[in-house]
């Protein structure tokens, strides 16, 4: 069997010219990165912006198993198939990280025949959007360094920096540092720490931004400490917010590439699906909405969180809504929801599966609650048996929802023309989207409806410092704001052991944080790590590249 | 007057196909990277590997005042006046760190009608090489620390990690750091720090590689620890060499511009000018080389430091040597070598004049042991007299050194006539090239030969830790290689105020360090700062863009 990389390298690409001429993309509107990437001008949204919108198909998923569940390769799929079909497509995907890649995944741009490429450059540095982030980032972290090194004018305490640094790598020592050592010339000594990039609240301004004035004016809201007095410190009194900006002036525009079959694809933007909202760029999928007819887009983790945010967060702030949404299972996943163990998913156990498919239900009855229609994909595998199958299609078919099974790992676009005639059906339904909040609403309100409404939960708990946290925000008047809840993706609840449909439980929220910037208040309900740490064997110390340039051990 | 971005920014650019097309290069054999920056795909270097190479023209100067010289701006305009002559001419430059962009400088492009465009990229991220670098760097120091936390089977000393991290930017309070912190999940806490990106042993070894193999054998062979028991631990022993080698897969390839006035300019690689060698890329000079008959390229700092390096390191690693070689020097600047202060530079003073004439003088003669033809560029002010000009040129004249009046700062090409014409006068001259000091000496031998030949010292100091360091390296076998001097590049001494030309002195070698991978010594004659801070008000609170990306606060 052929890997994902040697698929992606034997495949004839397109000039990305001719994949943008397919999006009515002249190329005096494209900024090339190499021949087949490349950046769509902002200037191309003047000529663009009154036609009407194309229609919005959302990919989520059950909560994710050890057993996978295959949802950017379904998107890729299911693109290729729309595409496949005649239907003017776009695919609107994130761009993954560095650090994942080098640690456990190895890669992640689809998989099998469903694959964005050139994979090789999406998976490394691409055009450099996560490595402006880097810079940005840290920019502004040394100038609060350099602040308090030069007389610290601003009073801010060193106990409550809140903007930490990022690299985009998974660097388990880089958590906790102590910077500003050796001495009175080389800063103050003070505790704080990196994460991943993924992880910054600019990543998440990258991808609500609607333009550079729009970012700007988020970058430089950014709260980044606390003054002795408590009052908070945006990062515009800082005077770096233009050259903030400055640095974001080529990653703002959404990259385009295309998949295995020719299929236009917009990578931009990858919020960790935790503690931001975890969706691509609001930008690329504007874009993508007026240049097609059809757009295929996805969201973080299982739909109870990237799904959630997707619709509260991203949506409320785009003024967009889907026309479908999509949930992939596995009849392998739904068995490990089920009980089963991994090991044992191979066999035929209708009790198990019954028993799991209580998490895709739950799933699909929460996106019936935002108005939407759903269609499940079955993301096939060779030792899933008819019986299961059929029994999968009824039970979704008796709430309503469509199932086609999906096939594209093996087959590419082929493989997925049964999925896209449901969606195609789906989407010509009559829709009456809602949020399950509105930000008027106390946070102890909104993240109760949240609790209550998609996971199921009896109710919320919050602890005294979350409690706290929310009265400061009360106090600064930033609570209006949509909340993006961190959890477990692995449970509907909070307790990752959880799966299946849980029941008679509540959530606990131990810890609020504001992200001012990117508009939203981040509430935690557990240890949320914000940066990954290496396994004993990277999936670095597979990859390797030839003198002539042929590459092996991404995947 | 017009800003440096003003002036860039109302430039036409050509197309960055049409320069290429200057020098023979096809669009087949070129990466885009938007319309006015591109790459060079490595295989192009076959088809010309064989042609005779072009003339290489060395831009280097007197030891720099806070008069300054304007040695980028130099080049570029040289550059184009040989261009405007009819010749096929190409510069080949380093790029610019961020660090000092967004701290001191505000930007590093050359200047006034003498630049490179587009200067707003070429100063932020550019092509990304940088970024590559900075991520390169980082994983490997992730993969040391994820080694200790999984059991530290290669027995590394904590105290003894010689690889430390790095970022492009000035943030003195990253300089020392305590990692690791927080317990056993999160690391093993040591003593470490941040250096700038254009300080990491990566950047010299992207600058020296010939090619995607060579890199990837000196990236292994960097020395980032030593073991328990004093062994040196290679990075190829940690298994990412290939991982590193993959993400240097683009920015290996020489990046291609242009001047304002349409000369092609490559401009690759940028390693700092004191713990390294302080030129641009091997490759970029080679490819421009065999692409051009006239190459004008820089070094960075005095020609103490950085030609001396250009020709001792950069020549003997790519077999190449300059036919003639530019110092450039202000009446300004010599006026402060010979005492005067800066607020006395615009008054006439003959006998400041000729006291500093002596710091150029030397540098003649220096360049002259090399075997090289010299021609000093007098970079025009408008304070300069007639007298003054004279007298410099005589002086000049009288050691064999060609003189003329560079005003290319402010006239572009047309102001680069007289120097252009006095270097193609040279480089047709016989030149007897050779090297200070040769590879198979002695560590204290090589020291000696730079510091009395060059530095014009009495001997060289060697201290206990330095003595130590020489002993270890020649236990290793690794002593015979080149030696990279760590000096103040303010004076021919290793003593900051010591202008002119300084006698009676010694150089101390404080402190000796391997750089296995790039494959010179490094020897420290002071505290050599690796990681820059930022001023009080750094150059980023000036800059600025507009929401149709018109750009501030760059020059």
């Amino acid at each position: 069997m052929k890997s994902d990389v040697e698929i992606a390298q034997a495949a004839l690409l397109q000039p990305i010219t001719a994949i943008a001429e397919k999006l009515g993309i002249s190329e005096d509107e494209l900024e090339l990165y190499g021949k087949y990437k490349a950046k769509i001008a902002l200037a191309a949204w003047d000529s663009i912006k009154n036609r009407p919108d194309g229609k919005l198909i959302l990919v989520t998923a059950i909560n994710p198993t050890p057993a996978g569940e295959g949802k950017t390769t379904t998107s890729v799929g299911l693109g290729d198939a729309l595409h496949k079909l005649g239907k003017k497509t776009a695919i609107a995907l994130r761009e993954p990280s560095l650090g994942p890649c080098f640690g456990l995944k190895g890669g992640a741009a689809g998989g099998g025949y469903a694959q964005v490429v050139p994979m090789e450059d999406i998976n490394l540095h691409f055009t450099g959007d996560f490595h402006a982030i880097t810079t940005a980032h840290n920019l502004l972290a040394a100038v609060i360094d350099n602040h308090l090194q030069q007389g610290n004018e601003l009073d801010l305490d060193v106990r409550r920096i809140t903007w930490r640094r990022v690299v985009d790598l998974n660097d388990r020592a880089l958590r906790n540092i102590v910077c500003g050592m050796g001495g009175k010339p080389h800063g103050v000594p003070r505790e704080t720490g990196f994460d991943i990039t993924v992880a910054s609240e600019m990543m998440a301004i990258l991808c609500l931004a609607q333009d550079l004035d729009d970012m700007k004016d988020r970058l430089g809201k950014i709260i980044v400490a606390y003054t002795r007095n408590g009052e908070p410190i945006r990062a515009a009194q800082l005077n770096v917010t233009g050259a903030l900006t400055l640095l974001f002036k080529d990653a703002i525009k959404p990259n385009l590439v295309q998949t295995l079959e020719g299929t236009p694809a917009f990578i931009h933007g990858g919020p960790f699906a935790n503690i931001a909202h975890g969706c691509n760029s609001v930008m690329a999928t504007k874009f993508a909405l007026k240049l097609a007819d059809v757009v295929v887009t996805e969201a973080g983790f299982g739909a109870d969180l990237g799904a959630e945010k997707f619709l509260d967060i991203k949506c409320r702030f785009a003024g967009i809504s889907p026309d479908a949404v999509v949930i992939v299972a596995t009849v392998r996943a739904l068995k490990m929801h089920g009980g089963m163990s991994k090991d044992q998913l191979t066999q035929v156990d209708m009790q198990a599966l019954n028993a799991g498919l209580s998490n895709l239900t739950k799933h699909i009855e929460n996106i019936h609650k935002f108005g939407l229609p759903v269609v499940v994909a079955i993301n096939a595998f060779p030792t899933d048996t008819e019986a299961e199958l059929i029994f999968v299609e009824e039970q979704c078919r008796a709430m309503g929802a469509q199932v086609a099974l999906s096939e594209v790992w093996a087959k590419g676009g082929a493989g997925g023309i049964a999925l896209a005639e449901k969606v195609l059906a789906a989407v010509d339904k009559p829709k009456a989207f809602k949020f399950i909040y509105e930000t008027e609403a106390t946070i102890e309100n909104k993240i109760n409806a949240i609790a209550r409404e998609i996971y199921g939960a009896d109710g919320v708990e919050f602890t005294a410092p979350a409690r706290k946290s929310i009265k400061e925000l009360v106090d600064l008047g930033l609570d209006k704001m949509p909340i993006c809840m961190a959890k477990t993706q692995y449970s509907l609840s909070d307790d990752a052991t959880k799966l299946g449909r849980p029941s008679g439980f509540t959530i606990t929220v131990r810890e609020i944080k504001i992200s001012a910037g990117a508009g939203f208040i981040v509430a935690l309900t557990g240890n949320i790590l914000t940066m990954p740490g290496l396994p004993k064997h990277p999936a670095a110390e597979k990859m390797d590249i030839t003198n002539d340039g042929k590459i092996t051990g991404l995947f």
